[in-house]
């Protein structure tokens, strides 16, 4: 069978579908080089038949019969990229019920339903790979699966979101406020239409979910990330950060800690972050991204590259392929499980509550410039057990009556933080719901 | 077979090996989770029985039996950490015609005899893995081997050796010379008694040499890399570099391109290089390893940690061992070939020669600061083709009766810039030899 083809089936010919027939077709010799045996796109489902991907398909079957698809003898690896949650639930748990071995960058229907999609393909004895659903082309699954699994994993930090690190980078350098950012970069397609999914967060941390599991052996848990969005910075935070040394960056943050019984305490949590300007993943601008991995062992580490786009997420893609079919030729599955650890090795941990973090704080509180109100302000704080490192009143913004008062606090919890702003917040002077960013130094 | 474990023996029980054994201890619970077996360390050999190395060895037989270690049964897979050429090389040998497979993290051999030694493993149906002999705990064979495989590779410009990085880092820190900083790096344990292979380029470009033949499927070919090292900088260098807007790193750097036959023409060389200081390799100081990949469909990539010290070349020797172990227990090998290509696509490809190189330069001339010298520096430079894009004389040191001129030219082939200063050199007023130092945009 030296010259056998492995056969790809590919549902959803999207921009990224587009893409993984392109980087199929174009590196066609490169890849049977690589593996000694060609793969061969058997076939291609999608409903839409007509809008054109700018690929020459040539002799591949192209309709809209994915159940055929799905069992066709011909195909030994299908490739889900349909996006979103029932669809692909089902068309995967399909494809595994049928034998097939499954590639796909779904990180939402992974992030929700990762374990019982792992525990159908580990019954029926086939593989499923997703390297494009955690920041595209960067190796950083295989990474953190097979690099440092050496490692006691101790920290992950990750800018795993390129249209809000394009917004943050472009608030940053234009001053601008969040508004007409994201408008631009919606203008220039590195934002979506509905751009919730990414501005809020809960892209980075279904991908954060994803990650969390892989480098602490935990269950999969995104349901219980908290996870906050850029939409409530404005210029002045930029500012603030830029004359203390630091970048705010959209972080998907991972620590573990041993716990007072023995037991991992996990920490996970999206959210904006200022991180200290000399770091490396403070220089990850525009729509790149980035994680930084701490292993025991190793020390840090740092992945860096396009986590979205056609081409790069192709490149996931087609690698996935790549291991996979190898392991078709072979007649093995389950090299490594998806997660890195056996399913029975996966245990549930319990997440640190946010109220529970302790950490540096900056604060933005919008006040009324009248006497006594830093004293009122700097007295909550104090009454909470909240040290104050330095506090800022900043000038008036044209037309404002109130000014913002920008503090950064000593390390301490964030419930005696959110204690004292409860108190702050209710003030007279306080014009506007204060706002918080976190800071973290060990990167 | 469960619970059978996988048997290690290590040869060479220096620092390496000692942080191999402190990793399999520690983290024998976590990677037996990972794995779902365990792995055992069946025995260890080293002429030196004397030595504390701060490990309980527990029921681990150490012994200076070598040979017995390469003959035992219960030895699956073994470590090669002894260093150096002929002793490894025979010991690589053995090991693989007793059917072990091998761990080695020793670049030096590979580079030189890694032909033999892969083409002996493929015969006799062994593993070799060697994560550890490039860029220490970095994870970047894997991702070239596995995570950019979908990828025409087109550049790799790396930061491969924490020495040199150190000493760089170091003389532009603090404006010293050369040879002050080494001494400090020698005294901190950053630089051997014997600093030669690093400080002379020899390392990086052992490590270039698997790199190139892994980024474009060409025959390893160490001995034809040009290698220049950092011996030659001096303070000033550093100086205009930051003037400009760049920074010095020593770098690895290996491109492809299309021949006018169609063939491929591979460019590899190490020596120092202004980098843009904007670029994520230009961050990356101290003893600290960085290579960046480009690949066609992937783009830019970037892969840092580092490259050297116990734990975190521990951390690729484990790393390694968990992967063959995993084909020990399937009863499988050959999974991925040694270089990403089965050794028969393996192609030697012409080399670039260093004065076919197109590029920018930054050239210092140390001359009598005398009327007429300038003109003559330039219409030696024009007569050669070479244009500049700016040119200065410097301050004069102290006692100096000469003063260093700097230029910078613009885009032309290096042999023009040779021929060029064959002719400066020559001029009365240039009291020293010139140096050249490459620039490299396009990171």
């Amino acid at each position: 069978m030296a010259s056998q083809a492995v056969g790809i089936g590919l549902v959803g010919f999207g921009t990224i579908g587009a893409g993984v027939v392109k980087v199929l077709i174009r590196n066609a010799e490169l890849i049977e080089a690589r593996l000694g045996f060609p793969l061969r796109l058997v076939r291609i489902a999608d409903l839409d038949l007509e809008t054109d991907r700018g690929v020459d398909l040539g002799g591949i079957r192209f309709d809209d019969d994915g159940p055929g698809l799905l069992s066709d003898p011909d195909v030994d690896i299908v490739i889900e990229l349909v996006g979103g949650y029932d669809f692909a639930r089902k068309l995967c748990l399909d494809a595994i019920a049928n034998g097939k071995h499954v590639v796909t960058a779904n990180k939402a229907l992974l992030a929700v339903h990762g374990a019982e999609i792992f525990a159908a393909a580990g019954a029926a004895g086939v593989d499923i790979a997703f390297e494009a659903a955690v920041c595209g082309g960067i190796p950083i699954l295989r990474s953190l699966r097979e690099g440092l699994a050496a490692n006691r994993i101790q920290s992950v930090y990750g800018i795993l979101n390129g249209t809000t690190n394009f917004i943050l980078t472009e608030m940053e350098r234009t001053g601008a406020e969040f508004d007409v950012v994201l408008k631009q970069a919606q203008e220039l397609g590195y934002a979506e239409a509905d751009p919730t999914f990414d501005v809020e967060g809960v892209d980075a941390a279904h991908k954060l979910a994803l990650l969390t599991s892989m480098a602490f052996g935990s269950t999969l848990d995104f349901k219980s990330i908290p996870t906050e969005g850029i939409g409530s910075l404005i210029p002045l935070d930029f500012d603030s950060a830029a004359e203390s040394g630091y970048r705010i960056k959209l972080l998907g943050i991972a620590k573990c800690h041993p716990g007072a019984d023995g037991a991992d305490v996990i920490e996970a949590r999206v959210h904006p972050t200022m991180i200290p300007r000399a770091s490396m993943l403070a220089n990850v601008d525009g729509a790149m991204n980035a994680v930084a991995v701490c292993g025991d062992a190793v020390g840090p580490t740092l992945y860096y590259g396009a986590g979205a786009g056609e081409l790069p997420t192709a490149s996931a893609v087609v690698g996935d392929l790549m291991e996979l079919a190898r392991e078709v030729r072979r007649g093995q599955s389950g090299r490594v499980a998806p997660l890195g650890y056996p399913e029975a090795a996966l245990e549930p941990k319990s997440l640190l509550s946010l109220g529970d973090l302790i950490s540096r704080f900056y604060v933005r509180i919008e006040a009324l410039d009248r006497p006594g109100v830093l004293a009122r302000i700097a007295g909550a704080l104090g009454e909470s057990g909240v040290g104050i490192e330095s506090i800022t009143q900043r000038a008036a913004a044209v037309g404002e009556a109130s000014v913002p008062v920008v503090l950064w606090t000593h390390e301490v919890k964030e419930s005696a933080v959110r204690e004292a702003l409860v108190e702050i917040d209710s003030l007279a002077e306080v014009v506007a719901q204060s706002n918080v960013v976190r800071i973290e130094e060990d990167l």
